[in-house]
């Protein structure tokens, strides 16, 4: 492990593409190792046990491939699986789940954050863990809105439909008056903007892509890892189907993503 | 093998259990084991050799248990998997297409025969294939619908926001002026009531589940191997999250689950 080391990032599929968005273009230099486990997407609906495996064959691939560091670019990963990784892998691992609570209690001020995901990362409690770890006065509510993902992957992003579907999933949590709601999610970036139309402009979205990007970068900086490169270079691996990763993952990445080789994990 | 053995059904998931739910109507004699591989549910979006993967392990571990019968209660294997399992298997393996297409054909006054499921069914042209095969003369439009799953899941079975997803995925097919639908997913029998609605009376919605139950009552009969039983045993297994099975399967059969057992398969 060195400073021309790549940053490995994994998610379930896609929605990880926006972490890595978010950390080129923060750290334009640092090559990148991206991993979409396409064959086992989407884990929002799967067991800790289950989840846990995939995680961890995941990042043992990554590690052979000399990352200087694991970004867990996936809400339901960092949830069921964060402590375990760090525990079993000798890179430092790093989850979407602290950099976004962080981000969320710096940020409110009435003490009051909503936090919505997957049906997984929900039911982990992980985020109001998390964030109770941080300041114990933050209220926490949270919501389940499992039709996020396959609105994002059909594209919808801001038909009346999916504003509708906004609405019903996010009603209950704007009566709470929160001033601060959390994408747990790394699909939910690319409903930003509906979500912000539905919830209005006095509740700020935190984006925890963003906020685990920055966290990266103090990292590298402190332990003085950071690639001197003009400019890093950027490899994608997938599970299952390359094609459709190529084709879907541009809208996710925000530019065009080419050569992503299909691998399959050792158990 | 022999007459008390029982069926074999699997699915991804939950969605292969409104067959399991026409079969016991038809067959109420019959030992039936049904396994939903939770762990890799949805198959719908994943490549044909991951989706075989799964689907021959799955089949293996039924004979094992000394089933007479398998049915692929899941579009996306019987799309991808059928043929590959009809040469691996020892026991006669019946997919959901062949009995759905057989019984569209027979329906259809006009020739013209919509389709609508996952995008892996829709994508693999295997009930265009399987139509033309039983009748060169029929016209065959098709439409994926990746929202209806999700859809399903949460239980929004008639809401209005479920209404106005129909009618964007079904507007197109609707000017084709088709008078049979098939239903090319386990899933979507809980939106037989507004799908129906949705396109009028005049178009006759074909449940695949129903026509695979008739063909398995008849491949018995045929083969002289129904049983005698009073009352068939059910068993069910899961890859991963029995008790969500259990708690959501109950709306996907029709009655209670209980005892679903998990396990894990070998590769």
């Amino acid at each position: 492990m060195n400073r021309k080391s790549a940053i490995g990032i994994f998610d379930s599929g896609l929605g990880g593409l926006t972490v890595m968005s978010a950390v080129t273009k923060l750290l334009p230099k640092e090559n990148i190792i991206y991993f979409g486990d396409t064959a086992h997407v989407p884990y929002g609906s799967k067991s800790n046990k289950v989840v846990t495996g995939f995680a961890l064959a995941i990042s043992k691939f990554l590690v052979k491939h000399d990352v200087k560091l694991i970004i867990v670019a996936c809400n339901t990963a960092s949830a069921f699986s964060l402590a375990d990784l760090k525990k079993k892998i000798k890179v430092p691992v790093i989850g979407v789940i602290t950099a976004g609570s962080a981000m969320a209690v710096k940020n409110t001020k009435n003490k009051r954050v909503a936090v919505i995901g997957t049906e997984g990362t929900i039911k982990s409690g992980a985020y109001l863990k998390e964030i109770k770890k941080q300041n114990k006065s933050v209220k926490v509510f949270s919501q389940a809105c499992p039709l996020f993902v396959p609105l994002v992957e059909e594209g919808w992003f801001d038909a009346k439909i999916t504003k509708d579907i906004i609405k019903e999933y996010l009603t209950e949590i704007l009566k709470k008056k929160t001033d601060t709601i959390i994408l747990g999610c790394t699909h939910y970036p690319l409903l930003k903007k509906s979500i912000q139309k539905v919830i209005g402009g006095n509740v700020e979205i935190i984006d925890s892509a963003i906020a685990i990007a920055n966290e990266v970068k103090n990292l590298l900086h402190d332990k003085n890892i950071e690639n001197d490169a003009k400019q890093g270079r950027h490899v994608f691996y997938v599970s299952d189907c390359p094609e459709k990763f190529e084709k879907l993952g541009s809208i996710f990445f925000g530019k065009k993503i080419k050569n992503v080789k299909k691998v399959e994990l050792e158990k």
